[in-house]
């Protein structure tokens, strides 16, 4: 996705750490106008598919799973919590998670009243480097016993395994754009 | 709004401690296109308002936030993060806030470059009740100096004391319904 890579490229921050900071329109200031073509583009990338619920997960997956919704017929975005709220009740899916951002462990969690073995899921979430989140998600899907359609990720470090990782089960993925290599130092190569 | 009145007396559940869940399609899995028309009765309210950017809070906040902007010219819509990650940097505006339904403390971040004097903001959040998060997200967007044009809560629980404290500021606040009372064992009755 052009418009994305130089999205990143214009407005994007490396940091130590192995950080891209997209904050200015993604993950903390949105750009609702550019999350439609996201949300487009991943129509585009999973036209063949019907997908009857959108998985995602708090926070930033909320925004990206909303726009993207709209080209799936308006399917319903389910969104995992981060732990247990005290509304949430005890009939829930769980599954760990380790986040690097926030460098804590979390379990996730999804009533279970909202998937179903009746639904066909695209699981979408901002980022792909290590996988947690996607590996939690992919787990919630798979215990409620969901029909799988894929992952959609919109920026994957792919020189991180989570990519390949889940790839090798089988599951389809697709990244918007995927980051070869980046470093303070040199900048950013994307994949071709 | 009467269609949210129907809604919530549809699928809201009323449980022990005050909660009304409505988890079923505001803030656990999301309706998108219900979310279309709750961003339309905000334009409505807000009508009169010019709006350069929407000020809202992880996680229940976001969706409903995304969906109003596209009613106010597509402005971006900034969420407030709970506590402080690793990749948002140490340039930001802090605010305490207790979570009633989290039963916890937290300190909210917005970083400074996406809160301007220029900007006329409007806040939005999915429940009022004590207010707490309404009041953090004014103080983030007072520091800023910024024009608050006012706060949209979609469901305001007009028994507690959160809406008339803010109002009582001379800050404008509109819900699109406001709970006169509510119990399980008496079921909702909505101000008029």
């Amino acid at each position: 996705m052009d418009a994305l890579k130089n999205r990143i490229i214009t407005d994007g921050k490396i940091l130590d750490g192995d950080i891209l900071k997209v904050d200015s329109f993604l993950n903390h200031q949105i750009d609702v106008t550019f999350l439609n073509e996201i949300g487009t583009a991943f129509k585009e990338r999973f036209k063949d598919c019907e997908v009857t619920k959108i998985l995602t997960i708090e926070a930033s997956g909320i925004a990206v799973g909303c726009a993207t919704s709209q080209f799936f017929n308006y399917c319903p975005v389910v969104f995992a919590k981060k732990g247990q709220a005290k509304n949430m009740g005890n009939d829930a899916y769980h599954a760990p998670l380790h986040s690097y951002t926030r460098g804590a462990d979390f379990v996730i969690s999804v009533s279970k009243q909202y998937l179903s073995e009746n639904d066909k899921v695209l699981i979408i979430d901002d980022f792909l480097a290590n996988g947690e989140a996607l590996k939690a998600l992919i787990s919630v899907a798979q215990q409620a016993g969901c029909e799988l359609v894929g992952c959609g990720a919109v920026i994957e470090k792919a020189y991180q395994p989570g990519g390949d990782m889940i790839r090798s089960k089988g599951i389809r993925v697709e990244s918007l754009v995927r980051i070869k290599s980046m470093s303070v130092e040199n900048g950013i190569e994307f994949c071709q």
